[in-house]
């Protein structure tokens, strides 16, 4: 309880752009979010009052860390799981808990754990060896997915494997693996849900993502097209895994589209890339939904503000445009785009590092994504061009 | 510059709630608002990374904080107007800048240079002497409104006196006065609009703000059933006088509604309540469209995101509900009203004082505004029958 506010203080460890834009997100409910920070630079360090530089991987700092705090959470799911379970058995209210954080920290026992639950997902085996390997592709064909089942995110951590012989690095490598059917994809989508400890749970609209080289490019909100069968479906069936893992906080589903139906690709508990869009596109963005589920408020209204919403990722590319450039970048995209909502975290550009991203709303699919696009291109790239090719795409 | 964003650095003077919601709204332009604060416990100091504690009414601190800043701008209009010329003569890039801002300073001045510019007002003169306020009273009939000409805000150092007798006190307190006729107001409204440097100018819709006690309670956006000749009126009128005076930032301009048409009342010349509703009620909120002018960035659409906004006012009661049970009533609160947005301003509770506001958004603006109203009442005072009251109101 912080006692200046009478409001009970919410520590985020990690201090990425989620937990940057948590802390946005957590100023007008009253609160300051408290921060774990690998480093005084990282985005969210930059940005908030109550910042603490320590490792998330030593359980005496987040035990330090934890003393001030109310309530714990999770700007990334690198913490290891023991540590998060010592926390708990200390008395610390950490959300997610550590028995539902398991199944986003472990593709392996996230696999049998919704094999188990009927959830449809890609044929998967565990591999260890060439033969575990061989036999799978013999029984689901190749190519297919190579997976770690610790440790990977934005396509790192992915192989798709042609043959046995592709996989020998990887298999060589000594990581526990699983390896998953290449599922004949129609798109990508993303079901994100919030859910309390006290057991509410509410749904934002099923999303497009668009991917290129295994990263988000675009999140398209609602997703087009999308039989309304199907997005019932997925929303039900995150809100399912919410309460039978014991989510709490946001969950995000990444599912695949198929001929057959969906099958569900990864689980994300925190907020996530799919929904960044809800800061303008919802009633209640991600950020403060997160919020609310974790300090076990009840949750806000997940409504869409707009008909459609786009959020393009700003990715880093092989020129060096942050720090140095950005501002008239900045300018210049203003002013074009002057209802393009841009969002900066604060990062140092590497390529294909996301530094930021736009959203834009409308009514028109193909004027709102090409206003999203044009403007991500033009502030990462410099391209005048890109207006007219996003809206040919 | 910040080496670490590539980003111009902000700085503003004084860190109550208005510097609170422009540091949020400075996260996603990549910029962390740096604070001249008067106390580490200020709202806005609860949450910036960036504070430095000082007194500003001292040109020295003022100096020492300006050389961490790219662009000084300010949460309130108490920073003497020698001081800011002192910074502007060292080279400081200040907005809105001296020459400018006396004009929200200082209301003879503001009277006598809205008079030369033939825009309507209340009559009004300068009063010194009891004789002066009888002559005034003669010509204007009474009651009539006194008023400081600096230093007042909310209803402080404004005076309706019935007989130059009320005055005594007032006239024997050696301030500078003026006197304005009491105008037969049929409603408050305010147009607030931002202009930068470069001189762009951006209007958002013509609001009316209700008043209890010489106090804002709630703002309605856009003002219900408002001539659209006289909005457009408003709008025009409000980027003259920016243009006219050099203003940079958010002005709003205070006006009375009459038989007669409108009625300049008052400027301020920062983010103002009667915009708080911007935040979700715009597509660019009056908090990022201030940093925006005064880094000479173009300028965001001022388009409504809702047919209605309406804003309510926290103001604190008798009893002592902040920090103490106001955890509690924050959760009964979203419960019941899950779409209202609450704003916290991380302040202690005295009565009358704002802590907060809250925003609703809809159609029809006897249901959002009975929402808005009531959750208000429900975070204030616990009354819970308001739902009912609001909408008969």
């Amino acid at each position: 309880m912080d006692e200046r506010t009478g409001l009970p203080v919410v520590g985020m460890i990690g201090a990425g752009q989620l937990a940057r834009m948590t802390h946005q997100a957590a100023i007008p409910l009253g609160q300051s979010l408290r921060l774990l920070a690998d480093s005084p630079d990282d985005g969210a360090a930059l940005v908030a009052a109550d910042v603490e530089v320590g490792d998330f991987r030593e359980l005496a700092d987040l035990r330090r860390f934890a003393r001030g705090c109310d309530v714990v959470t999770f700007d990334h799911e690198h913490v290891p799981n023991e540590h998060i379970a010592a926390l708990e058995a200390d008395g610390v209210a950490v959300h997610p808990g550590s028995a539902a954080l398991r199944y986003a920290q472990d593709k392996l026992a996230m696999r049998e754990r919704l094999s188990a639950m009927g959830v449809p997902g890609p044929r998967w085996a565990p591999v260890a060896t060439r033969a575990d390997l061989e036999r799978f592709g013999a029984r689901v064909g190749w190519p297919l997915v190579l997976k770690a089942a610790t440790g990977g995110y934005d396509g790192k951590g992915v192989w798709v494997v042609d043959t046995a012989d592709d996989a020998a690095d990887v298999l060589a490598a000594g990581v526990r693996l699983l390896a998953e059917e290449k599922a004949p994809i129609a798109r990508e989508l993303a079901a994100v849900i919030a859910r309390s400890p006290f057991g509410q749970g509410a749904a934002w609209p099923v999303v497009e993502t668009v991917q290129r080289d295994g990263i988000c490019v675009e999140v398209l909100a609602p997703a087009p097209d999308l039989d309304e069968d199907v997005a019932e479906q997925a929303q039900a069936l995150a809100l399912r895994i919410a309460a039978e893992l014991g989510v709490t906080g946001v969950l995000a589903v990444e599912l695949f589209e198929t001929r057959d139906g969906l099958l569900v690709n990864e689980l994300a508990m925190r907020p996530h890339n799919s929904a960044h869009w809800t800061i303008e596109g919802a009633r209640t963005s991600q950020f403060e939904q997160h919020l609310r589920a974790v300090l076990d408020y009840p949750l806000g209204a997940p409504t869409p503000t707009a008909p459609v919403t786009v959020m393009a990722n700003l990715l880093g590319g092989a020129d060096d445009v942050v720090p140095k450039g950005i501002d008239e970048r900045v300018h210049h995209s203003m002013a074009r785009w002057p209802d393009v909502k841009i969002h900066l975290y604060g990062k140092q550009l590497r390529p294909g590092r996301k530094v930021g991203h736009v959203t834009a709303l409308g009514v028109d699919l193909a004027t709102v994504r090409g206003r999203a696009r044009a403007a991500a291109d033009y502030l990462m790239h410099g391209d005048l061009n890109s207006d007219a090719n996003a809206a040919g795409a």
